[in-house]
């Protein structure tokens, strides 16, 4: 798994340039492009504020198939008015034009500022220089992973290898994501936003690539939470080349491949958390046997989202009360009679009151980079997991210090 | 209004006392005591985890009257088991011994840690010695209002005087509360707590002071948020005593005293968000115009609880991206095309796009002490006000550093 990449799967090429939009000097325009036309999905924001690439991408993925992606970041083409239709407008044509395909097989993306109108003579000069510099290598990339990059810290990639038929398929996706964390994302139907591309040479419908997309998006971006704030533009997009001749339509594929997906956007929500801004570790939160999956989802979601829970684990504090008095406030059932709470491997919570647990050992089992709470509700089947990370100082310092 | 306090309504007395529950030298014992029966009303959390004190209150105030609350600080008295319960008993049947009551009139709270069984030696000589020291000055009330706070800093109390026809009326609280600030308090039907008690001489069928504390309770303490985090203890509590002979019952004269309670309710409120923890300043977030109230009290909350949104007033940053992107998440209907926001009185966002605004000088307005978010959604008829603070590093120092 370790030597595969976003470009693995065949028939993607890609590129990442800098080109002047963001202060620092690092790639901040990307393009991934399949060689063929790919069948595709995507998921975005539900947020009712609105980005100007969002809404341009719902009305080209419409179609189902897609030529590739075009993404800058430093600039998020948000609030931008009617200048930021014609600008997403203009990215798509620009790229359509530099690799040959109609503006309306290119899905666009943005993340950065909020509010200021994309420079257009950067981003055509990005684009037509990324153009330039396609190529399918490990370096190509991450150049493009390297251009969707924000406040993140870390590269997130995640691809796995495995057999459909007798075909070998490849599945791989990068990310970015580090602040503004809460994504909701919903097939069509922020600023330091997260932004997903997945690729595959599997052979998926379109609508089935669509419906299996929803469902691990529910299961993986949307179970993530830095600090519960839904960007303006975060966005999920997969695109399939088919050039594996592995056909993903008879049940028996579309389960491996449902499992293969879900891998991999696990693995990029994990990383999300575990570079989260200002975070020391990943805090994975596990519900389970709640009223229903639903409700299992709240209570995750409660818990992953208190401050106090967040700080606790921070400061390696095995506190008990504030996970069981987080999930009695959630909106779900929930009995602490009833309750078992495993906190990195201890159970520290039964039937309403505290175990005797070696305080000293959880607290050292809670230094881990990533932490478990795992929390039995005993009331019925429902489970989930949620994927947070600490609350720390540093956090504190870079949304405070950070100026519009 | 300022030489008003807690004891200014005629017929309470009150004391405060340190009784050794408390690790450092302060009063955690207190009685408030009505000299006759007081018709009385109170709200507790709507946490599924409850302390045993909020499960004994909930059965003592269903005949809607009450000789007195006895509290303490240091210990909840929450996930305590039976023995919790045989506790918070124990508390009112030894408050009511020291005042001659009969124990079901005795309203009983707690707050402090949390999974440790109450100290009843403590407890006991506690409120034994604060019986002998029960008075009405102004000292008293001081007194009485230290013994429940835990990590306030500041004292928190108001106080109104109002005639109903020719008769003088006094209407008081205090409160305690600076994190595990997010109550969601419901008439019977959260370890740092929020806790009020209210006292007047009014003369207010139960009936209606029931009804007009949980009206008031919507629009001050559950408006109020500092981590969203409800305690297993919240409560709030009002007793009237009737010894002004003013009666509470014709419409004009409810009016007056729901006028007043709500004046009083909503200053507690607001001195709960200054004195949150690590707080620097009080944010208070005014959405207007909203499609209905619920949709602008989701807003105002969603607003009030981003981390973004509390880091970027926390640095005196005009950050409006993040205030509208808040609103554009919030469970209810938002049209950033229509909606005009005013950061500390200057417009800085409006139809869609940000407004030229002088930066320096609204981060400058940023830096009072209490900073009001304006959110005109210009909808409908629906508004709404929630107050918070500011996330700062010392709420991290606080919650990171504390342990259990």
């Amino acid at each position: 798994m370790s030597k595969l990449h976003l470009l693995s799967p065949r028939g993607f090429k890609a590129a990442g340039v800098y080109a002047g939009i963001k202060s620092k000097q690092a790639n901040d325009v990307g393009l991934l492009v399949c060689n063929g036309m790919a069948t595709a999905a995507a998921v975005f924001t539900t947020n009712q504020v609105v980005a100007a690439p969002v809404t341009i991408g719902r009305e080209h993925i419409a179609a189902g198939k897609l030529r590739g992606v075009v993404a800058n970041a430093g600039n998020a083409n948000a609030c931008t008015g009617r200048q930021g239709y014609k600008d997403a407008i203009a990215m798509c044509r620009l790229a359509a034009e530099a690799i040959g395909a109609d503006p309306r097989q290119i899905l666009p993306s943005s993340t950065g500022i909020i509010g200021h109108p994309l420079p257009m003579d950067k981003i055509s000069y990005g684009i037509t220089h990324a153009a330039q510099f396609l190529g399918d290598s490990l370096e190509h990339a991450l150049d493009f992973a390297s251009a969707i990059q924000t406040t993140d810290l870390k590269r997130k990639a995640a691809a796995v290898e495995f057999n459909i038929g007798k075909r070998k398929v490849t599945l791989a996706g990068v990310c970015k994501g580090s602040g503004m964390i809460g994504p909701r994302l919903a097939l069509p139907g922020k600023h330091a936003t997260m932004l997903a591309y997945l690729t595959t040479d599997a052979a998926v419908p379109a609508a089935v690539l669509r419906k299996l997309l929803g469902e691990a998006s529910d299961l993986s971006f949307n179970a993530v939470t830095v600090d519960d704030h839904a960007s303006t533009n975060d966005t999920v997009c997969v695109l399939a080349s088919g050039l594996s001749e592995a056909k993903v339509s008879e049940s028996a594929a579309v389960k491996k491949f449902r499992g293969a997906l879900l891998e991999v956007c696990q693995s990029l929500a994990e990383q999300i958390a575990a570079d989260g801004e200002g975070a020391t570790k990943v805090v994975k939160i596990i519900v389970r046997h709640a009223v229903s999956e639903k409700d299992a989802k709240a209570i995750a979601r409660t818990i992953a989202n208190s401050p106090l829970v967040k700080c606790a684990i921070n400061g390696n504090d095995p506190n008990w009360g504030r996970i069981v008095s987080a999930a009695g406030y959630a909106p779900a059932k929930f009995d602490p009679d009833r309750c078992v709470l495993t906190l990195a491997g201890t159970v520290v919570f039964r039937a309403g009151q505290p175990v005797k647990f070696d305080a000293e050992k959880v607290s050292a089992a809670l230094k881990s980079a990533v932490v478990e709470v795992d929390l039995d509700c005993r009331l019925s089947k429902g489970d989930a997991v949620c994927w947070t990370c600490d609350l720390s100082k540093e956090y504190v310092t870079i949304n405070a210090d950070y100026h519009t």
